[in-house]
């Protein structure tokens, strides 16, 4: 971890989204020296689990040892996913320096996956905005993912002027940044330049990540699109772990590994080493036995003669 | 078949790239129900093998019978690769419609792929010109790939003037179309975009299709980025067929299926049917028993609610 600057964020999501889709349970010690070595690989946000019923994901129950441990990393910003109030308190307690909520625009998958209409996950947020509000510690973030904003397996079609009043009445509700996650895979480049390029126009400065999953094998392509329209924030998977339950066979998010490459080869500074962000996938390998790890780069190596975008921008300006 | 319009043309080149590029060589009648499923679900162009030394290629030895069972389906646009004149010559009894010859701007895979300097390959091209000018018959098209145009797995950085010279040259030789391949799979959307634009400039109309590999996993991303420069044919490979010698474990070209996709669901009218896409592809794994088959949406399969891009289109217009 250096401070030197970067242009785009990579955040990765796999202690969280990735974890909580396979069936086994990565031990707590394989987890934090997993999250460790990702940060010493230059990775300066980690959503390192999820606050969440035991009960429902027992893969998730050492959420506030995880974020303990994590919270001790220099410089490290730590996320946990909250998916209601009391998820928000836990997770605050355990001491994240940012929170993230999830809030579905389809109806069928809010109800399905946090039990709540849309509008309800909305009061949540709210709820927890003035919880933070009240503390008079350490400041901590408030992050929206908008799930299924792209389309969703269960209702197939969400309306893109739905998702921009979702986002409205987020901003309203005391989100700091809300971002559009494509839960199912669905997006294209088309629509995400679309979307991301409305979300802006509605929240300025509160437009936040693009979240992508690599279902349809769309997910780096999605990247370049939200490029284009200037988003500076990706989410994103080591060895793409997850897979989508509506989609098998399917890989999860898109992989840490491919899109670092892709914005280091474009010239776009991230602060992240890939030679020891591949090293770090021997931890997760060992933590998950017989898990299918994804990602190109760490199969064929970084090209002959590749360059860092660091040692680019140090070649202009020097 | 049909006469619809199109946006963009796929160019599908596993019967080449693909099968030049696995150790076991799929029966000719394989081959022909192959690609005749692949016309049938709406492909207007396939390269449908390579007239090199049967010695060197024992599965592209029946390259002649291919030729002549494609140039039977209505309406397809049948390529063959020639590497250098006589190639041309058997490609061109044999009845193809477009000679497709490859030349690399690297010396160093130049001599390895081709046993000739850049310099002689443009000579080659440039007699297959004039043997096509003296033919009484049927109009023969005449592209060039350029070869290794984005990087090289033995030399490194491939310089972009040289590249640009290059593609001036051939012009010069008589090519009506040149296009840049990504051999090594190293290309990265800001160079694609860089480079496609720079072409454009140097030869006008002769600026030709873009040829991606999925080395590194960009492939798609890299198809984006020339789509936003006005590239119009990209060359992929139904179920990702081929692998790179040089990137064990890493796929080959562009995934058709996944590229099909891609375009439709962004409104560009390819004119293929995705579902009879996937179909083909158990000719295919028929015919290479146990040879690994890429693609996400073959996987996934479509999302709930897709459009065709000719739907969109349709209902835009009418």
């Amino acid at each position: 971890m250096t401070d030197e600057p970067v242009d785009v964020i990579v955040s990765e999501v796999g202690p969280r989204d990735g974890l909580q889709n396979v069936k086994q349970t990565m031990p707590t010690e394989a987890k934090i020296r997993w999250i460790t070595a990702l940060a010493q690989a230059g990775l300066r946000e980690i959503e390192v689990g999820s606050f969440v019923p035991p009960k429902l994901l027992p893969q998730m129950a050492d959420a506030e040892e995880v974020v303990r441990a994590a919270s001790k990393l220099p410089g490290l910003d730590v996320l946990a996913l909250a998916p209601n109030f009391k998820g928000a308190e836990r997770a605050i307690a355990a001491g994240v320096t940012t929170v993230s909520m999830p809030v579905s625009a389809s109806r069928a998958h809010s109800m399905a996956n946090l039990r709540m209409t849309p509008e309800d996950a909305v009061d949540q947020v709210c709820k927890v905005r003035q919880l933070l509000d009240s503390l008079p510690e350490k400041r901590i973030g408030l992050e929206v993912g908008i799930s299924t904003a792209f389309g969703c397996s269960l209702e197939g079609m969400v309306s893109e002027d739905w998702v921009m009043e979702l986002a409205g009445m987020l901003a309203e509700a005391g989100a700091e940044s809300i971002g559009l996650s494509d839960t199912a895979g669905y997006a294209n480049p088309a629509q995400v330049k679309r979307m991301f390029t409305q979300l802006k126009r509605e929240l300025g400065d509160k437009a936040g990540a693009a979240h992508f999953h690599n279902t349809m094998g769309q997910g780096l392509a999605n990247v370049v699109a939200a490029l284009e329209v200037g988003v500076t924030t990706f989410d994103s998977s080591q060895g793409g772990l997850g897979g989508c339950p509506y989609a098998p066979g399917a890989s999860g998010n898109i992989v840490t590994e491919d899109l670092v490459f892709l914005l280091e080869a474009m010239g776009l500074r991230t602060g992240i080493n890939i030679e020891r962000l591949i090293a770090a996938r021997a931890i997760l390998a060992g933590g998950l036995p017989g898990e299918k790890l994804y990602g190109h780069v760490p199969d064929a190596g970084l090209p002959k003669g590749f360059q860092y975008a660091s040692a680019t921008h140090e070649a202009l300006t020097s």
